[in-house]
């Protein structure tokens, strides 16, 4: 017994539509139209809609929502020291648990199916996580200037994490390794912990690059960029989540590309704050994998993939003069599939076996007729509104737009309320 | 009796609510909450809103959604030779008129209450504008290599719309004169076409500077950049809405800012085409009245003022690397107010005695929790699906999401067989 979309268009250069047929957690078949549906299987009508493998959202801080808006149009120094900051020490597990249950609400609505999460009191996040049934590979924020300054209880609350964690929620929940930086971790913490992902099998994530001043500073002190002394204490032996990589050379370029590196590429944060435009198409031509995040909501302001994406093309095409680059296919993979191989998924989404994590466009909105090509119309016309179903591992987490595994309603009360506390603590 | 609004916010330093009465249409009054409801009134429960004064789309071609997302990705002249002019050349008066209709309802959909179009078959166009209750400013797009060469053709036409159009639909038509650019127009044609605005008492429209290219082939050719050329022959004698001003320089700007000219920015057709991204801090530190527009749908492919007033700040701080450029303020009331006085509207919109044209947002949607202030949701989290109700003129065009005035499944259904008969034809 399954469940059988009758008649949905895909992302590809056919028009034609498909049938498409999920049973379990796992897509079953993909054929064409007018093939037979099973005995027992559930039966939908995919006619006007889009299938896409959901989008993997490759850089959030997911419970920052709660700072969506708090106080934007000031400068990064004011807006860390005189508002996250403050507030951030007084937030409480159960806090952490609401605000990432509201972020992971907002990342269904526009079709984001996994987020590669990086924050504190990650027991909570672990656990919206799994109630709400999406995917994600988690990580605790470490920060600490050496071994003895927090350092060791640090990689002590990251190792627990990961053993309590990883593989849990039916293999949804994935645990990386996060020094926050090489700014705010001391090379014996950074040696520590790429020695533990070893010794666990997790993945770095980390940010790297973000803003000229972090590079500038860091050949200051040790005469290397970002990228090369990460590549000098041996950082790029594991997997790892390169978040930003927004100033990046030629030289660091071809050091990613030659390891097993997933850039997030985050242009709207990038933008908000001031910090710059990546160079997307000089990565992806040297061989990179580039995939795509939001960054927190503090920062951006919303968890929007729809949107992200397509910032991605045009800050690049404003900036080169060239309407070629990156085009509609370009950056919808790079929404899709580009962060599936870090977090464990298959390379391709949209096949025979891969786990059901599906999102369905309506695609006859006033606003995408007459109909695209279906990259076109995600990459240039449809807004994350146009999301209908989300589905999971063959769970539906949105049902004809209304979220089935999250109370939307006391999600926003209870952040509402938390903020209110705390400003009037 | 009018329509009395109860405790709706409205973009402002203060986060106080307002009650917000329209009688006819116009604007009778704005108070503090908790004021008293006339008798007859409608009542109508603001909380959770914000009420703005609708966007003023500053340039499109709306019948050019016909060419949403026909080619994509492909270089401007391929698009132009193969796709958009063929099909134009078939478009019939009809045509034009559900075309129109459909973009409009997508602008009513985004927050727009008025849009600066330019196109052809303009008495469909007006037709569209007075049935659908929207406000514009319509010209008819003027190509002519010279008075013989069809100039004098196309300024007959011209005339005849600004007699058969200006100030109708209770003066929500107004009618420019539009030589489309300095490249397709000849001198003794732009000319002429100015006599006329002179003597017609009506603003031009034109496209300025929209690309590197169009630039450098002036100075060749004249010695002089497209808005020196303009003023050497008095074009800004008269208001002029100048579309793109991609490629300007200081000069340049000077003699914009010294008269009465709206520049309307198009960021996401430039960056789309790969024409560039416009000097805005620099347009508006000088003085010059810069106001936002979505260009058409073939090069957007878009209509949602909400998407481009983004993009306006996102281009300009990642560009130049500064958080404080182009803030939330700035750039609403760039999309709301730049675009008021050269269709003819008092500079305040949300202003006693200034017509009724007002959209409410609803705020309290996942993705714009916790609550902002209220310029910063538009420029950062809000989408236009936001929207739930606009009125121009006191009327209703758009009721708790639903349109009032166009039948949308018809609209759709009509672009659709109409595409699919050109394809065909």
């Amino acid at each position: 017994m399954g469940t059988f979309i009758r008649n949905v268009r895909r992302i590809g250069p056919s028009s034609s539509t498909i049938d498409l047929r999920f049973e379990g957690d796992h897509i079953a078949s993909l054929s064409p139209s007018e093939s037979a549906v099973q005995a027992g299987d559930i039966e939908l009508d995919g006619k006007g809609k889009l299938a896409i493998s959901g989008f993997v959202n490759a850089h959030t801080h997911l419970a920052m929502v709660l700072f969506r808006g708090l106080a934007d149009d000031v400068p990064l120094q004011v807006w860390l020291e005189e508002h996250v900051w403050p507030i951030e020490q007084q937030l409480q597990p159960q806090d952490v648990y609401w605000c990432t249950l509201l972020g992971i609400a907002e990342g269904i609505r526009s079709g984001t199916t996994a987020f590669i999460d990086m924050y504190f009191h990650c027991d909570q996040v672990a656990r919206a996580v799994e109630e709400s049934g999406v995917r994600a590979l988690l990580s605790y924020g470490m920060i600490a200037p050496s071994l003895e300054d927090r350092g060791t209880a640090e990689l002590a609350t990251s190792k627990a994490f990961v053993k309590g964690w990883h593989g849990q929620a039916d293999g949804r929940i994935q645990v990386a390794l996060s020094p926050h930086s090489i700014y705010t971790c001391g090379e014996d913490v950074w040696r520590k912990a790429i020695e533990l992902a070893h010794e666990l099998g997790t993945p770095l994530h980390t940010h790297v690059s973000e803003t000229r001043s972090e590079v500038d500073d860091w050949k200051v002190r040790t005469g290397m960029t970002p990228v090369r002394y990460l590549q000098s204490i041996d950082a790029f032996s594991v997997p790892m989540l390169a978040a930003h990589c927004v100033h990046v050379d030629k030289d660091d370029i071809a050091i990613l590309a030659d390891h097993p590196v997933t850039v997030a590429h985050c242009p709207k944060s990038n933008a908000k704050l001031g910090s710059g435009i990546a160079p997307v198409p000089a990565m992806k031509q040297a061989g990179v994998r580039v995939a795509i995040g939001t960054d927190g909501a503090a920062s951006n302001n919303r968890l929007d993939m729809v949107e992200e994406l397509r910032v991605t093309w045009m800050l690049q095409r404003a900036l080169h003069e060239d309407p070629t680059y990156l085009v509609s296919q370009d950056v919808v993979a790079m929404a899709i599939d580009a962060g599936r191989s870090i977090i464990g998924l298959p390379e391709k989404g949209l096949s025979e076996g891969a786990p059901a994590d599906l999102v369905l466009f309506d695609t006859d909105r006033i606003h995408t007729t007459p109909p695209h090509n279906m990259a076109a119309m995600l990459a240039y016309a449809a807004n994350s509104g146009d999301v209908t179903d989300v589905y999971v591992d063959g769970k539906a987490l949105l049902k004809d737009g209304e979220l089935r595994t999250i109370d939307e309603e006391r999600v926003k009360s209870e952040v509402r309320s938390l903020l209110h506390r705390i400003k009037n603590r």
